[in-house]
């Protein structure tokens, strides 16, 4: 009973290793062709294993693409939000949530730039539960970036005036120009750039 | 003679008029459901034609992606281009191109917003003729609001140490994002926060 007891968690041990590592090919894959191009029978090919076997994990094309996401909210996670959850809230945070999208993207965690905004753009115009899921991280993350530029609001960190709108409108216009800019050119003057711009923007405000 | 000649007109005259008319149609298309979905049969099939009729206008997926590319740059050019070389060098002129830009989207002249920006993001990481010239567009477009700048800083409308290369990069992010965005939303605040955030970093220096 112990032997099967250990048995079986080995045997779900290398499933979930084989699922993890299926899925972040996968999610890798659809920086560069595309979630929609994320079919089973080419991810298969892609990653040289059955398509029976991938049939067996994900039973739709549909599916593929919802853990897809999943498995990419869970790396943007823990290479982006949970670091920059470790500054202190208010304008640091928003700071240090630039700073590690900014590396994530120097990093070329996915070739393709940012998972988010390569796969949000491509299904922008369209319906269903994978443009809902989208969507929800995008609430997620402005959500995040808007918290931290609030607290920082409510400690004097930011002009009392700022429109926090426009701010949080500007912070993203930078984070994506770097993921659409970055993947093409490798060139680390384009990350510069986007510091600069929402560093110089996320200033303190000139004492009075 | 004459009558041949007036029917050889007429008959240049229809023919320039439907390959306009396809080409126009054509263009709409690229910016929803993609250029590189942009085929022969696709696009009879969209416009209603024969598929054998298009094929006697564009004898390739790539001639007829090339020749969409062309229909779409003089649309630019006339909606977007030529209107803002109207006002005077300089500062006034960086600010028509930004007004024109966000016009070009508020009119929806294309469903997907900028044919430029849906076309480069699905195109950049690819290699070829239609990749190439996408790239020139992007260096014909930057290259005219960084005249403008240039323009403003020799006439003082700009701070003498302002970074040509972090204002023409943010600019070209809040371009960018509202293309993303306001096609989705269709919700005039995108356009009028672009706006907002390009008037301000493009304002006049403070008198010293």
């Amino acid at each position: 009973m112990t032997m099967t007891s250990v048995e079986g968690r080995h045997q779900r041990s290398d499933g979930v290793r084989t699922r993890a590592s299926i899925l972040a090919a996968a999610a890798a894959l659809a920086t560069t062709v595309g979630l929609d191009r994320l079919s089973i029978g080419g991810l298969a090919d892609h990653i040289g294993i059955s398509k029976s076997g991938l049939f067996a994990h994900f039973r739709s094309k549909e599916a593929l693409q919802l853990a897809t996401i999943e498995a990419a909210w869970q790396i943007f996670d823990a290479d982006v939000v949970d670091p920059a959850l470790r500054a202190p809230a208010g304008r640091q945070r928003a700071l240090a949530f630039v700073d590690a999208y900014l590396d994530h993207l120097r990093r070329g965690v996915f070739p393709g730039g940012c998972f988010f905004a390569s796969t949000s753009a491509e299904f922008h115009l369209r319906s269903g539960p994978v443009s809902a899921r989208l969507a929800e991280f995008q609430w997620y993350w402005l959500g995040l970036i808007r918290a931290s530029l609030e607290a920082a609001k409510r400690a004097g960190e930011l002009d009392p005036d700022e429109d926090l709108d426009l701010l949080g409108f500007e912070i993203e216009s930078h984070s994506l120009h770097a993921h659409l800019l970055y993947p093409i050119r490798r060139d680390a003057r384009v990350l510069d750039l986007a510091h600069q711009a929402m560093r110089d923007r996320l200033r303190m405000p000139r004492p009075t």
